[in-house]
């Protein structure tokens, strides 16, 4: 492995979103999401279920009596509301609600026991059970959580205490699991504390970190089985015997540097990815990357919906095999997009490589926003292709997904990873290395960001995704020697690039894995203008998903759209785009929180009138009739009235 | 109601079954099945699990110690291979099978209590426990089915011993339920007992047994609902409680009067239907017919595929929706449509009207005999459209669904339900009323019918349905004057009929309700000969079906046609027919047990070497290029390898 190609985040304090499209977001989640979540932590929120999370830990601490309630995971809850609450301080400070984070993580320490054990279910219930049943009970999940909180927080505040903590607890779990002959050989049920160890040694450099998450993954899948050792031991139920996945709901199946295949429980297996990709940059373990390599290129180009949504089955909310898309009994749980984005940015942080951008902003303005409403209230935990109100009603098969979403869920793992997802955007717009500043998102900000020894504020201002422009100001703190690499998204077949207004040739050596390195001298006030053409587009399924057979997907830029309801009437399905169909678009401001709308031809099936008729006739050549339809983004869906959606349409 | 229009059946031992078809059918069903059934009853077949179904008899009747084994409708089994066992009696006589049926009837004899109670399940687990579980617990379903084989039995050989038994049973029950105050008010939570009894109404013409159908037909779904009431009393569980179902799931949701649709689990709801039916025509009771005729509406013009399958959901067994008619995850249980075709007959008997006779015949030649392999050894619960194997394997989905028939099941409750249905066929073919022998199934036989007071011998000889020509021949002891109504196939679109070669003109008064009436003067040796034409046909789904949008079937007379790997190669899903497609046909005598093979023009997709690229590309046009297509019936697949299949093709 080329160790050149190691590339380094920009820390997110340096870097400022300014964006007409994400601010909105952000503001959501630190106006909406993030107290709201508080309140339903704290059992406030009247019409909701009770989550009992801050009640467990009271509990826990001994403030209070009283039973653990809510899932066995519940306290991961509190772990993305502090990582959330912490992003979003860098963002934007807010003491008050630091000074509500000091006091949750105050209760948190005040819940940790002696020996640093820290997991309220198992406080609460009886220590003698703890660490019985990591297949199925979270323990390492929740610690994992609470890990990146605590780094969250710590970057945030230089604030050490959560941070201390949790060290605290890892030292506690690195007694217990490891290589050594008097540890047990086991593993996270529901991977996360990889990554989180990995962001962990990034601030403490101490080995045993680094090797607690290097022994979690190398373990996983090892001979004899880890869950089936403790399954026995402990007399452990095992809900996936007689299922076709067995182990592999917890990419447990093989050792993972024998694995191929993107499988089981979707959100597991991206976290679990993603900290293999940790280790194998941090170890230089070219046999782990390629495991990495080997899985993203299963994952991409066989599991992934258009919209960045993984996961085809409800069933273990799971991957199934190569191909197996279907549009309306998926599961594309937010979350499971929101770890493929944890996933592409690691890759991308071994190989500046464009497709694993491409993949970040697939998921980031389709799969994952389409998560939550645009008032910021709502979210989808599934993300379905295509939606038929009743169906979702009265077919068990589809009754996961919602044609509507919902406002707050028992289990509510995607709204506050939603909230962390977003305030934590700026960390995924650019890495660098000693090559090239990679500049992969096209979101506006304000940065500051050393380029060559030199400190260097860079703005970019567009309105991407609806407009075609995007605009770089460097200005170094003098003139500086240095190469700016762009991305030329996948989704791009035309472009122009100028520097202050000069327009410069494009020559193919300028182009390196889909990025334009600009290497130039830069001063104060440099301008740097691109121009990505963003005609609407036809997309194509490989004909290899039986479920997109014979249709298209329509895109402008990397939005992906779909057809309502609401828009183009009922039986979405009697629709078919011509083989050319006049397309145009303009933007709506006051349309969907503002949206460019595309508008096209379009033919519609005609009514034949077998409605009250029989169900079976002899065949006359289907009528089609023209008809014009109107296409929203796709992550605008369902904010409007309750009605069927599309997003594959058939074509000529 | 015209109760003109009530016809009687010819009983099974008048009509003769001489069909190239259909005897090597009933061979299987006698040589195969019911001896190899009986086996498996008597736990005597190695590979299989256990039925546990004579040990249980033996065990409720002390000869034997042991536990209860098997599901709690163990007894069932039982009692369809009695009833199976007794119709082959009647085609070709066997005293050894007799013996053996007397062996087993003298065993149920002796396990039936001194109060009339017979159900192995209690009568072994601890009788003060029966009847307090109607819902699920199938005691009145298990009396139904042995009451069914005691009146085929009785039919069969004049023997009363079981049918005696069942009076018992009966009157034991009559005792327990029913209108009056000292009474429970429940009804069977799986029906089939509603039916029964009026069978054994027919024979014994006492009004308690009539009024006891009556009685859970009409109870059925009235406030407040015995099923809720059972439950809190006895603190059963209900696995619907979550469900969309709720009681609907039991057809119990509203009192039959008030019900619209097919719903809940199949083949409980049409073994409703046809009690309904029954007790509708018995009592000339419009309103309940016309809740039969309302309910049938909703099931053949909305939920019934162009197999005759029905239940489109594998959850619960299940009708789901108007038009949700999916290929792929489709249940589509032999047994449902086997009931199907048991309310068609006797919606048949109320009013002559062809639509009836189409159901039962595209049932039998489709949805009932794909259920069972050319052999007679393996058997289909499912009956899907299209099947991907590794879909099968990999997606929960569809594992219900099977690429290839199983060897018996735990729940065998198909295989006997293949075996009574075939080895009763003859009382299918015709009904009689004081209009018209009416002839509504084109299978070869020989009967002995009074037509107008005279001994009529009737023969039939045809090929059908590879062939187009059915030939009549009949012989009165004496000329008669008398109408023979034939039907008119729905799916016939041209036909000619002669008398003794003389062709007949058909003028539009001939024909009523889809069946011709030929009324004139009969002698011995008169001959009619009928040519329905058999083109291959193009037929479409009702636009509201959205899984068949844009996609045609095959059939040719009442056989649907499928296409298979095994001729067509991997990917049927790229297969289109054009819109105007050559078709040819031959006979194949020595493939799939001798079949009428169609082949067309087709087109397929190329492949364009996207398998191995991208998962989504610019759309360019499909390309597809001719490919020569091989269609078998449906009924005949998966007797080869394993591979996949396909019914609804995409079209031009």
């Amino acid at each position: 492995m080329n160790t050149n190609y190691f590339s380094k985040t920009i820390p997110m304090k340096q870097v400022t979103i300014k964006d007409s499209f994400w601010n909105s977001y952000m503001e959501l989640a630190k106006n909406k999401i993030i107290p709201y979540q508080w309140e339903a932590l704290n059992d406030r929120i009247p019409e909701a279920e009770p989550s009992h999370c801050i009640n467990n830990f009271k509990i826990a601490a001994g403030i209070q009596e009283g039973k653990f309630g809510g899932f066995v995971f519940q306290d991961s809850d509190l772990a993305k509301w502090i990582e959330a609450a912490a992003f979003s301080l860098v963002w934007c400070q807010n003491p008050t609600l630091e000074q509500t984070i000091d006091e949750a993580i105050d209760l948190v320490a005040s819940a940790q026991q002696e020996d640093g054990y820290l997991d309220t279910y198992y406080i609460i219930n009886g220590l003698e059970d703890r660490w019985t049943n990591l297949k199925d009970n979270h323990e390492m999940y929740c610690a994992g959580h609470m890990l990146e909180a605590a780094v969250a927080y710590y970057h945030a505040t230089g604030k050490r205490k959560l941070l201390d903590c949790m060290i605290r607890l890892v030292d506690h779990i690195d007694k217990m699991f490891g290589p050594e002959d008097d540890k047990k050989k086991g593993y996270p049920g529901h991977e996360v504390l990889e990554m989180a160890l990995m962001k962990l040694y990034a601030i403490t450099k101490e080995e045993k970190h680094l090797n607690l998450a290097k022994y979690f993954i190398n373990q996983r899948g090892q001979k004899p089985l880890y869950f089936e050792l403790e399954q026995e031991e402990n007399n452990l139920s095992f809900y996936w015997k007689d299922s076709y996945f067995q182990f592999q709901y917890y990419q447990a199946g093989l050792p993972v540097r024998e694995q191929d295949e993107a499988v089981g429980h979707a959100v597991r297996a991206v976290y679990l990815y993603s900290g293999m990709a940790d280790v194998a940059r941090e170890t230089k373990d070219d046999e782990l990357l390629q495991a990495c390599q080997r899985i993203w290129a299963n994952m991409v180009h066989r599991r992934m919906y258009i919209t960045g949504a993984i996961g085809s089955s409800s069933y273990g909310e799971s991957f199934t095999f190569d191909y197996d898309l279907p549009n309306d009994t998926v599961y594309g749980e937010t979350c499971a997009s929101i770890g493929l984005v944890f996933f592409a940015h690691r890759m991308l942080q071994i190989h500046p490589r464009s497709e694993y951008a491409d993949v970040i902003e697939k998921a980031l303005y389709n799969g994952i926003i389409s998560g939550i409403s645009l008032d910021g209230t709502k979210f989808f935990y599934v993300n379905p292709l295509e939606v038929v109100p009743e169906a979702c009603e009265k077919d068990q098969l589809r009754r996961h997904v919602k044609p509507e979403r919902q406002k707050w869920f028992g289990c509510a793992c995607c709204p506050p990873n939603l909230a962390r997802t977003i305030t934590s955007l700026a960390s995924y717009i650019y890495t660098q290395n000693d090559k090239a500043l990679y500049l992969h998102l096209y979101i506006g900000n304000e940065s500051m960001i050393d380029l060559s020894g030199v400190n260097t504020k860079i703005s970019i201002s567009t309105s991407y995704p609806w407009d075609e422009n995007v605009t770089i100001k460097l200005s170094p703190a003098r003139a500086i020697e240095s190469t700016i690499a762009l991305r030329i998204p996948g989704w791009c077949r035309a472009y122009t690039i100028c520097k202050n207004n000069v327009e410069i040739a494009v020559t193919k050596d300028l182009i390196q894995d889909g990025y334009l390195l600009l290497h130039d001298r830069w001063t104060e006030g440099d301008a740097i203008e691109l121009h990505f053409e963003m005609p609407v587009q036809m997309i194509r399924s490989n004909p290899m998903v039986r479920a997109n057979v014979g249709k298209v997907a329509i895109m402008r830029g990397p939005i992906v759209y779909c057809l309502e309801q609401e828009d183009n009437d009922l039986h979405l399905d009697w629709l078919k785009l011509p083989s050319n169909p006049r397309f145009s678009y303009h933007y709506e401001k006051d349309l969907l929180g503002g949206i460019v709308i595309v508008e096209s031809s379009g033919l519609k099936l005609e009514d034949q009138s077998l409605k009250e008729a029989s169900l079976y006739e002899c065949y006359t050549k289907d009528i089609y009739t023209e008809k014009h339809l109107t296409w929203i983004p796709y992550y605008s869906w369902a904010n409007r009235n309750v009605g069927e959606m599309l997003v594959w349409i058939k074509t000529e």
